[in-house]
């Protein structure tokens, strides 16, 4: 049986993947009742209402959040809406607790409108520490992302973006140890410019990657396109300076790194043999990888990873994300900045001694749970 | 120290009363994470976009619902905001999943604007398999419940609305076997015509009550009064159809029943005095009744309520609400109706025996937790 049919024939035995419990124990007296609630629990109200600031040590809003998505693009199934989105949301809200102590609640919308998702996040956000946002498709993310952020004081996070481009930087920093390359001087080539894409560009750029190219389907972006939106052509401004045009397969020659978050198969094996020495691929399409990497190994890749699990170096932003929010919740950052994230990087990457740093291990297992407690110290 | 110091104290300690946890067990082995998370859950969530009615059985929209309140009406607090309602809507969250095993989660509102209020409930609906509303304040809650309630094919209650109705109607229907006194032919004075008394009156009016006066802090509801807002000139049309006006004590004058939704103190003894033989008094108001069961029972009162647990007869909602969504989730019910209040009040009333009926025992306790089940079965 296959993980699909094993996750459906679970996920019906157990009707969703979370439950809500009870922090007091179990209600058996008179006693019990009013200190959970009334009498009792009028004097915490009286309380917050008098001191909302006070909400986090006295609710469940201190270790909560909420992790919101429209269901517009989920995996990379696309716009299945919300019911198609909630097992990943529950699966995420597991996955946040299981590694991050962080009670992470699933909520997926009935609507894809920008002017009402952030309404809907501004209005339920009392309840929460925090926001994740979760698969909502691009250029909407971006708005919905920054407005949050501007209009909430609590941390705002979407985790297509910044997780990924967080995990992508940690395995950078590890492959340029491992290749001798240095940061400054390296050619990177994105290939897809979505909102991973993106978010991936401005981090590297942000940690000091000087020459970065972006493809997305139709090429390299450059000052020449007609067809980019307001998001891409952005991008010109700290990529492509030298505004080259052509396809991927122009753009690949003499990189030194390839980071792929566009679809299965983009990255041929003979455009493998025209980068630089010692090509470092992350090849992180889902579920098909950009290239395999048996394939990529034979070209002459010198590393490769991919978001799967059952090749080495898994890229996936589960060693990412719990130990974001626990770190803001634990330190009461509201906001998480560029500067927490390139920090959030180097946790990672240097979480693998030296002894264990190798090209088949170049970010620690998703499975490891210190990984979240390193990445929640620097966030603060 | 008292229930209110207590209450302050463990929530600090525990910081909020509910978490989740996984249904899965926890996350070891890629084995676990594939079929959790990716890729295994892209099996459900293809599968979910595809067949949306089935989520029911695989998400957790089949076992939870949204406690959803603005903080308006909070307790007898009055307006305390949403971090003053917290505590209150994570008290039910857990009692709903101590009582009726249904994961509940508390939803709190930075806005109690009305069509904010349904558009947010409305986009957060699909995580949802029900809508608890809660400490909302007269008159908005009425068109927020007509309006979710038209709009959404997942049951909505206000539970100070109906979940106070169903057991004041419980109590009632005990009272009325142990007093010999007959549905059609008892007069009932409702003290308070907000939201609660309203619902009241209307339950028993479908119950078969033939004569309920209604009153406010300014007298009987009567035609003659040019200060009513439209719900209190609603509920004309099926009570007081003698048009009398006056003061409570007016009223209460050869009533058979008290059921006060109102302030402390409002029911004085000499009232008590003016009722018919064998006074039925439910009085409610929280945290102190309209008359103490001392008072109201040497002035001559046959049976006395409150809401209070260090008193005999406690009514209190928790006896109702668990078993309310634990029988709509069970039985796919979308609308709770009328007549299932009814069939409720029937249950919580027959779950005492004719031999633990008695003037001090009308209604089980709050923390028997086989009412709950009862009460589920009706629900259909």
């Amino acid at each position: 049986m296959n993980y699909k049919d094993l996750s459906l024939k679970k996920h019906l035995e157990k009707r969703g993947k979370i439950e809500i419990i009870s922090k007091f124990g179990s209600v058996e007296t008179r006693d019990d009742l009013s200190v959970a609630y009334t009498p009792g629990v009028a004097g915490v109200s009286t309380f917050l209402a008098e001191h909302p600031e006070e909400a986090k040590n006295y609710s469940i809003k201190g270790n909560t959040i909420a992790v919101v998505s429209d269901g517009s693009a989920v995996l990379g199934l696309g716009n299945i809406g919300p019911f198609g989105a909630l097992p990943v949301m529950e699966g995420k809200a597991l996955l946040f607790k299981e590694f991050g102590g962080v009670d992470a609640y699933p909520i997926v919308l009935s609507t894809q409108n920008v002017e009402e998702i952030i309404a809907v996040v501004k209005a339920i956000a009392p309840t929460f520490g925090g926001i994740n946002l979760e698969d909502i498709s691009g250029p909407r993310c971006f708005e919905i992302e920054e407005r949050l952020k501007a209009e909430l004081d609590i941390p705002v996070f979407h985790d297509d973006q910044h997780g990924t481009a967080i995990v992508v930087l940690s395995a950078l920093i590890n492959s340029l140890k491992l290749s001798g390359k240095e940061k400054e001087k390296i050619k990177v080539v994105v290939s897809g410019s979505g909102a991973a894409g993106i978010a991936i560009t401005k981090l590297l750029l942000k940690f000091g990657v000087k020459n970065i190219l972006m493809t997305d389907s139709k090429g390299i972006l450059s000052k020449d396109r007609r067809d980019l939106n307001p998001e891409k052509i952005k991008m010109l401004e700290w990529t492509n300076l030298e505004n080259f045009s052509g396809s991927l397969s122009d753009a690949i020659k003499g990189a030194d790194v390839f980071i792929g978050v566009s679809v299965a198969g983009a990255l041929k094996p003979e455009m493998v043999k025209t980068m630089n020495e010692k090509p470092i691929i992350f090849a992180m399409a889902n579920p098909t990888p950009e290239i395999m990497p048996d394939i990529a190994k034979e070209a002459g890749a010198f590393i490769v990873g991919t978001g799967r699990s059952d090749f080495p170096n898994q890229i996936n932003n589960v060693i990412a994300f719990p130990g974001i929010f626990r770190g803001a919740l634990d330190n009461g950052v509201k906001q998480i900045t560029d500067d927490m994230k390139i920090s959030a990087s180097f946790a990672i990457a240097n979480y693998l001694s030296e002894d264990e740093l190798s090209v088949e291990n170049i970010i620690p297992s998703p499975l490891d749970k210190g990984v979240a407690v390193a990445v929640s110290k620097v966030i603060k």
